[in-house]
């Protein structure tokens, strides 16, 4: 990994002291005290690297749909070019170009940086964690985002939260899955924290791009595979192996999405339009997660009604076996790693607290 | 309700034809479409008034949000001053405010607007309808917000989706509730459908504003007052008599707030503006659920801790009663009213399809 001594190469923006800028994680007063520089209106011309497939329904599009917001609401002023995965950086080196200045921003996922160190992965999904709304209110008031920026602080990076899939299905397998026992030996791909959950019940983890899925179904490298969800999967094609389709999905019942920018690009910005990313990240985020909302069941839908897809569920004990891993995933993840620790405290104080508030607002029959 | 020829008020704002203009619902997209003016570099200057008492947690704080929001993104071109309820004109009055000019926006909620026909009180809430995550991706990605639109066309008012609650409380209860006949002749205060169902439960419902429900609980004009949620309801004071304060809020598992804009006064706008607020508009709405989110179950254990509130689950057969004349309501506005019918199709076909995600999302044992 990186860091600042790399950010020479950031195509020769000035760097600026903006100590006051995002100190209110993104809300308008924050922002209205954010320095920035002196507006002599020049305009600013940024690559924007991507690790989704270009154009991918949700992700890909979510890339562009900031993009365009971001030029919008810059009143054309920033103008951002968007690469696909592999076009300019493969997907799992993202957070690396954005930290060397390669491009001004990054559209991906916390847990694909594993040099961030392990607390990087909290900022996507926490297995049997918050969903979105949930997930969400802890970044924005419940100190989730200030602790994600000081988290990438050390590289010169600013996340900004950008996105979420929603809860995502449990990943497709080869072979039914009835116990526990069954997982192991299997060759899986999972990202994050599900991940390791999944190593700690004797599966094989192996990381990949998503492109890349497809093929190590078909060729035998894989023996299940994890992407988003039913309106990410049918795209990529998962459902053509006859696999058998799992839910709920456990590791991810929120999938936060991250715009990365690097810091000395962003203080190159008059505060005006250092606000105008803010909120078209902002913005761009609701948005992939009603498109997420809208089409997943759509989309499974299609995938039961044409395709006959088998659409099963992780046995209860299943899921009570891996909720145990997961509990001890966390622990571990504390002990070794402070920063890791605050995260996860301050994260589990926020869950329990709004897990009485999720109660008392089920309607279902005796729900509460 | 004044129409059309009472927009001759509306502060000399020259009135321009925009057909394009938000034909794709506040998308980037189609805001790029938009005619708006030639941009001038003139200065706007707006009034907002509001349904809520000034500074009211979540309600008005969001409305002071939204104005700022406006303020930033439109680069400081557009200044919103706010004005509470009765400040300018009372809390039921802001959309007849809006549509004659008198104010360029309001802050409110279309459950309020009784002028408007009986559909728009199902652009607030539906009993025992989606949550705010589902009801927002029926507004952006499934016609519901084209459809909201069509129906303030008519008055030169354009609705923006701009804030939630989320689920509220089932309200405040002098008397415990055993059964369904309990509420017959109860003086409740509850707006929109819920109250439209209590009504059918045999109970006397009156509408007041937020800041008048604490003195007639007080005075023994009401025996059961519904307000927002533990958030809002502490601000007000509303746990002071010693009710019993239930769950779940049936009546309200998603609550919109809507920004409310004077045609003539948007179109008077160049494109670029019409962007900014139609995405001021989309983060306003975002900040107020996560706010709420954050802050109900803080202040309903503040409620229960403190204040030693009595907090009290509706029993089973008084729910299922409840959600039998709901349907009995949706049906007959269906039947009566051939606008609510398609707002109602629309949304419940919505519903339905994405009540299976719901399950196959659900975490709890056996919730599948």
């Amino acid at each position: 990994m990186r860091r600042r001594e790399f950010l020479g190469k950031a195509g020769g923006l000035a760097a600026l002291a903006s100590a006051g800028a995002l100190a209110g994680c993104g809300s308008p007063e924050a922002n209205g005290e954010s320095t920035g520089v002196r507006d002599t209106g020049l305009r600013f011309h940024w690559r924007m690297v991507t690790a989704w497939p270009h154009g991918s329904p949700g992700l890909g599009a979510g890339a562009e749909y900031l993009a365009r917001a971001i030029n919008e609401l810059s009143g054309g002023r920033i103008s951002v070019r968007v690469f696909g995965a592999d076009d300019l950086v493969p997907a799992l080196e993202v957070f690396d170009a954005v930290a060397r200045g390669s491009a001004e921003i990054g559209h991906g996922a916390a847990h694909y940086w594993e040099d961030v160190g392990p607390a990087a992965q909290l900022f996507t999904s926490v297995p049997f964690g918050m969903n979105a709304q949930e997930t969400h209110a802890w970044l924005y008031q419940g100190g989730g985002l200030a602790l994600w920026r000081d988290l990438y602080r050390h590289f010169d990076v600013i996340p900004f939260p950008c996105g979420n899939t929603g809860a995502q299905m449990g990943g497709w397998f080869k072979q039914e899955i009835h116990e526990l026992s069954d997982l192991e030996g299997l060759s899986i791909r999972m990202s994050g924290l599900g991940g390791e959950v999944m190593r700690r019940a004797g599966a094989r983890v192996v990381s990949m791009a998503g492109d890349d899925i497809p093929e190590a179904m078909r060729g035998g490298r894989l023996d299940a595979a994890e992407w988003v969800g039913p309106y990410g999967d049918r795209d990529l094609g998962l459902h053509r192996w006859g696999w058998h389709y799992y839910y709920p999905g456990w590791q991810q019942p929120s999938s936060l999405v991250e715009a990365l920018i690097n810091r000395e690009a962003y203080e190159a910005l008059p505060s005006g339009l250092q606000q105008a990313v803010t909120h078209a990240c902002r913005v761009a985020s609701d948005h992939m997660l009603m498109e997420f909302t809208a089409r997943n069941q759509q989309a499974l839908d299609e995938l039961v009604s044409v395709y006959d897809v088998p659409v099963q569920r992780f046995p209860d004990p299943v899921l009570a076996s891996l909720r145990r891993l997961t509990d001890e995933v966390l622990e571990e993840m504390a002990d070794e790693d402070s920063t890791a620790g605050r995260v996860i405290r301050s994260y589990q104080d926020f869950q329990s607290q709004l897990a009485r508030w999720r109660e008392l607002t089920n309607l279902d029959p005796s729900a509460g």
